[in-house]
């Protein structure tokens, strides 16, 4: 009777050890989201997040915090009529293709402008976009987006090198650039930044 | 007089960094197609190959050789019904977006199938997607893509790291990794490559 609890004791224990060690050291990455080598997955079932920036909802296609890309991210953006990015610059190349709507695109014409001792981004240069073109922003260029079409959205896939993205943020176009704030993580990775920090406190 | 020093020397640092900061191809680049630091353009106008892979038409959106990109390039692919990439693979990570039709992705299964002294990739995993799906293909990871719809077209957004790509062709899923050919440059850079060439010998 002894012997057939400390049988029934242990084959649940071993079980249940083999089972706790596999999934991490086995199944699953360190990222939110374990894509592994190869996978498909549907865009209409990814998180969308619609809260951060006004106006622009955002889903992470392929991320460096979140799936674990090393050298490229893609974004997948839909921008209300009137809504825009934030005016900002960051050290890697961008790529948009438009996929569908029309907007513009505001890039620093000087980098340096100066006044008083201070050095703004300049004038912005104004270039239209609409549904079928795709435009590209130098690493280092100050530049915003905007949907500028008042009767449909726009909608953009969005290519960065070098993730996660770290942002260089400015208020507005007369912001000198000493005044530009780092963003580091950016709004859309913060959210699996804190996670993942919150997650390794509650393993210790 | 040491504070006034030390905000001369900021100015100057700082003024330094910004135009160093500067790409260096600002108004003139030696690539094929100049796009300096920002630039529209319509996907219709741009140059589209049809001749080099059989079934498959390609347009390079953002290119290393073609443009100057240095960190990522950006591809728009039609491939007829049945059209198909040739087995390969390549040390740079891969994201495709599935803007019209479906297909299937076949993918390595195992890197290290062996069969008397010879390795292959192993015999494919198959894996289908849709329109407005995502994939994503591993470094070094042995694959191909198929229009497995035999009514319309595929048009897939594809970016790469790390141009301009460098590709191991294997003729097909039997053949071992050791008889797989490098192709670099690969078929829709070598038309510029070549180019380039003359018109740098011409210079000289």
């Amino acid at each position: 009777m002894k012997m057939a609890f400390q049988l029934i004791f242990f084959t649940f224990f071993f079980t249940a050890l083999i089972f706790s060690s596999l999934p991490s050291n086995y199944a699953h990455s360190h990222y939110p989201i374990d894509i592994g080598p190869a996978m498909v997955r549907n865009l209409d079932k990814e998180f969308q997040d619609s809260n951060t920036i006004p106006g622009i909802s955002h889903i992470t296609v392929a991320g460096a915090v979140l799936h674990g890309f090393n050298e490229i991210e893609v974004w997948m953006e839909t921008a209300a009529p009137g809504g825009s990015t934030p005016v900002h610059r960051h050290a890697c190349e961008e790529v948009f293709v438009v996929l569908k709507g029309s907007g513009t695109l505001y890039v620093a014409s000087n980098a340096s402008d100066s006044d008083g001792g201070k050095v703004f981004p300049g004038r912005p240069e104004t270039m239209h976009f609409s549904v079928n073109s795709t435009f590209h922003v130098a690493p280092d260029v100050v530049h915003q987006v905007l949907n500028t079409d008042p009767h449909q959205d726009l909608h953009l896939l969005v290519v960065v090198s070098k993730p996660p993205i770290k942002v260089m943020m400015y208020e507005d176009w007369t912001t000198p650039h000493n005044e530009a704030q780092l963003m580091n993580p950016f709004v859309w990775d913060a959210r699996y930044v804190v996670a993942d920090q919150t997650s390794s406190a509650q393993e210790i």
